[in-house]
């Protein structure tokens, strides 16, 4: 949710009910402390923010939410030994986000409270197995004994409730919210995500970060280096810095690169988060009514 | 199902409530024929054969279904339009096995009674667009006017469930079948299909027609050459005439080709079809029943 979750998002989501998050991957530590002091004025309710490990400037991000007396953050791609401990030692729960089993167990291991298991059709990074949603959710949930939050695939009350079935103990949407009046992407990306179909997306640059994008000009050119085996150095050198900005922030569609879930291909409006959140809480109640 | 799929593990999956096919992708029509009496001797239910439309002796086979009084065919691999009419004028009933939102509109188009809608996870040969169950569920159910069966990523009640609650009507169960006591794969391929875990299977040979293999030896050297970009004239070498059979059928697991669903990860233990399907079944009802 990289440019597309700042405290506009996560404060509307958590005020409608839900667990809104800032996502920090796209922030540096300045601008997350903003977006936290923003978010704080803007609801009452309990928020988190997604902290992705690798990031350059971790150490700042860390001492960011606690100095904030942020209560709940979601690590991602990176290991979550390294900061699982000094988060809860703040009173923080941690929810680690997973593409397989054995990194579930690992986290689990690690002492974090949840894990989110995210399966191959969500936007963005993804991990390198491939295990989708059906696949992956029952896997994860048979193997740990933390709540398990799926995520990939879900932007409707009936993908909510197939999750359910399958073992969740709650659902994470991005892509869906992307696409909400509060995203702070580009009305352009906005706009991209509607238009788009099913088959619009597919997971690339696997040599260097496995990332699920929409097939645009980028695409076309990552996938033609990935068709004549162009190795990492060279796929780093066409993907630059600043490419997700430069698509989901600044909204230039053909050079940029989009990150979206394939469940893209089921939105066809942009709306208030609230009105999202409610919608698929009424769909999630009435499709469970008629099963009965 | 070619190699699993005989008139054993076909009338033993009617004769226990399901609609058992035979798979005729592994078969000269003379052995389809053959598989067709046994079945009908077996089994007093229907039962139905799936056809790959792009076979060679194709003609043959449709002469063999309909001079056999088949009364429902599953066809995949190839246009519907070219067989569907001559099926339907014989009073069977035609089923076509689609990847996309596209395909299934042209199914519909070319008069099918039914499409089953088969995600990512799905063993063996599969689509381009690599969308996964959870998205092409409800994407084929909101598109097409006629039933849609889910298949990929479905081994258990609580996936039969999910896939319903996403919009289909129907499921189709290979991999959990592949790996039945009436199944005709080898033993050593039915306990691989036990033993390996999530993450162990991987979509390959997309420049040729992408197929869901088991990651074993034949599989690494498959790997390497893609990684490379290699063509397609040296993967069709490197492939070679009769790897499944001699995975799936001969037992050859370094070498054979061993196409299975991720959905493998989840099955642990050979059984009888008939009680794979009454445990299918009864956690069907019993998840149901928990959520009223």
């Amino acid at each position: 949710m990289v440019w597309c979750s700042g405290w506009k998002l996560a404060s509307a989501v958590s005020n409608a009910g839900g667990l809104g998050l800032i996502g920090s991957g796209s922030m540096h530590p300045e601008t997350l402390e903003e977006h936290i002091v923003k978010c704080q004025k803007a609801t009452q309710k309990p928020f988190g923010v997604n902290i992705p490990l690798l990031y350059p400037e971790i150490e700042k991000v860390i001492d960011v939410v606690i100095r904030n007396h942020v209560k709940i953050v979601f690590t991602s791609a990176g290991n979550p030994k390294t900061w699982t401990a000094k988060l809860k030692e703040n009173d923080i729960k941690v929810v680690h986000v997973v593409s397989s089993v054995k990194f579930a167990l690992k986290s689990q291991e690690a002492g974090v409270d949840a894990v989110v298991a995210e399966g191959f059709e969500a936007g963005g990074h993804n991990g390198r197995e491939e295990t989708t949603s059906f696949c992956l959710i029952p896997a994860v949930s048979d193997a740990v004994d933390i709540p398990v939050i799926a995520a990939g695939g879900i932007g409707s009350g009936k993908a909510m409730l197939a999750a359910m079935v399958l073992g969740a103990d709650g659902v994470q949407i991005g892509t869906r919210f992307a696409a909400s009046q509060e995203s702070s992407a580009h009305e352009k990306f906005k706009n991209k995500i509607v238009e788009i179909n099913e088959g619009d997306t597919e997971l690339v640059l696997k040599k260097l970060a496995p990332v699920r994008l929409i097939k645009n000009d980028f695409y076309l050119k990552v996938k033609e280096a990935e068709m004549r085996g162009a190795e990492k150095e060279e796929l780093s050198l066409l993907l630059g810095k600043g490419r997700s900005k430069k698509g989901m922030f600044n909204g230039e569609l053909d050079e940029g690169e989009l990150e979206i879930g394939q469940v893209s291909a089921m939105i066809h409006e942009v709306k208030p988060a609230a009105d999202i959140l409610r919608e698929i809480w009424t769909e999630y109640n009435d499709v469970k009514k008629s099963l009965c």
